[in-house]
């Protein structure tokens, strides 16, 4: 059987099921964020792992060095916020073509730094090796959570509200945006989006102020588009759920390139990716105060959707008529 | 300026310059087997990360899939040998070329599985993404280890005795067995060094005797070649040293692969790397001890030199004379 047809979340189960039964430290395994551990008294430890390859999760044609470091860390510091965590230190393993520069390595270090800088995380070792292909980043990023503030994907309950802390679609506009030549008009609004794609924000503090408020019954970052992430979040909490089109925040900006693309802008929050905005669950009657509560982080969530029974199944309600959800952000080993 | 020009090590400190100062968290960031963080009351965290890129690390010709998974688990339980600690848990990013196949990332897992088993390490995470090439997989691993129990590279002082926990040129003599025809009567004597190549063992048993029984001045684990790691430990230590070319220890059998193969297994011990055997320093009044502790492992531990002042230099005594001792074991960028 190909990995192919069975996706990269098929493959986890598989994967899973060749290892040993986990010990008394482990919190919480495979399947979620990050790895949550038994750590000193009233921390948990938060543990997370990505690897971005050159010209499947970034371009040195569009980017830069510097960007594909940025890049490679935010990721995972966005895997720690959607814990409600805050992150501590990471280590950097490279893989890097024969005939690479020095200079080339420290710009993406600098990014790496600059990141690092941005979300005070310790870069504290690492392992650099020869690749026989292009540049591979990876990242592996610890955090910190109190353990009763940690915030899962599996809390979910039928009647909960579905919020997104930002507006979505602007890495999807970013990118077709940098591969695709656009006129000088447009030139200004290539340049806000692709440096969304380029440079992605991770919303650390909406996480932490989320844990710290306990009121999110569930949460997950976007890195695979909406609907995979709110399936995923559906998947675990054993709910379905409806998410509204016309609910979908994205930016002017994100609406003019989808435009000269001709495309729907919402097709980009919902199946786009990368925008590393957080989507989590609150009961009904928290929703103001959850405003209140991110409105001091700057942020202005958005109310996208319904936690439903599972009977219900994932659906997608778009001009009075319901979809299935099709959990088809990106998926490596299917796109 | 190439890569190639300065070697992976002096990468290294570029790389470090690019980073922000790191924090009070970090009492060894980058710069020994594993990074050494505060953590909870009377233990120290160690974090270590590996990458194995396929045709550099491990190859699917001569091993097996399951044997990779071995090894990307076993090279950084070295690292954490290395320190004196205790693995605890790890999370394995994979980059899988297109058209895999389940079954193989199975069998990769459990290779992953067994050795983790072995170690008694708890797989908690992992990232699985596209390659555009071969097979990558990253292991992140963290341990435990009392703060004052922590062997660095860096403690070792003139008149120390340098020892080794074992033969050494076996990995070496391995891959020679592997990638060459060996006739049938030598075949039994490459499945033997052949196992040694494909499932390395870390000496976990022996580091946290040696961590525990405050004996050992410096270490550092022989990935590299045992030339290349003991200069790693007098740059650290700012040290100089002499090894004996006739107290290298290896078996009879690598001895005899050697002989097939023309070369001096000597030079396999000092520059063949993957032995992961550990290479560590002693007080002269404190081998015989060092000896009885790890005797009680099953380990049997060889003197091969002596740490001299800085101005004294590196050398390997052969034959009577005195020679440069280069640390050239496996080195990426320039191999």
């Amino acid at each position: 059987m190909k990995i192919e047809e069975i996706g990269e979340f098929g493959l986890i189960g598989k994967m899973a099921a060749k290892l040993p039964p986990r010990s008394n430290n482990v919190i919480k395994g495979i399947g979620d964020d990050t790895a949550v551990l038994r750590h000193e008294q009233g921390h948990s430890l938060l543990m997370t792992t990505d690897m971005l390859v050159e010209d499947v999760h970034f371009s040195l044609k569009y980017g830069t060095y510097h960007s594909a470091g940025w890049k490679a860390l935010a990721v995972s510091v966005s895997d720690i916020a959607a814990m409600g965590g805050t992150p501590t230190c990471a280590v950097v393993a490279l893989a890097v073509p024969p005939g690479g520069l020095v200079g080339e390595i420290e710009e993406l270090y600098a990014g790496i730094g600059d990141c690092s800088r941005e979300y005070g995380v310790d870069i504290v070792g690492g392992d650099t090796v020869k690749s026989t292909g292009g540049l591979y980043v990876n990242v592996t990023l610890l955090g910190t959570v109190e353990p009763d503030k940690v915030i899962y994907r599996s809390g979910a309950a039928p009647g909960d509200v579905i919020m997104v802390t930002g507006n979505l679609g602007h890495s999807a506009a970013g990118l077709y945006a940098l591969s695709n030549s656009i006129d000088s008009t447009a030139g200004q609004l290539a340049g806000q989006v692709s440096h969304s794609h380029l440079y992605p924000a991770a919303r650390l503090k909406e996480g932490q102020a989320l844990g710290r408020s306990s009121l999110a019954t569930s949460m997950n970052d976007i890195s695979d588009g909406l609907a995979s992430e709110i399936v995923e979040i559906c998947e675990a909490s054993d709910t379905g759920c409806e998410l509204y089109s016309d609910k979908v925040p994205f930016s002017e900006t994100t609406a003019r390139v989808a435009d000269k693309a001709g495309v729907d802008p919402v097709e980009w929050a919902l199946y786009g990716g990368e925008d590393f905005e957080l989507v989590f669950t609150v009961r009904p009657q928290n929703v103001e105060q959850v405003k209140a509560v991110l409105s001091q982080t700057g942020c202005c969530p958005a109310v996208v959707g319904t936690i439903l029974p599972k009977v219900k199944g994932c659906s997608l309600i778009k001009n009075g008529s319901s979809f299935a959800l099709k959990p088809r952000g990106y998926n490596h080993f299917r796109d």
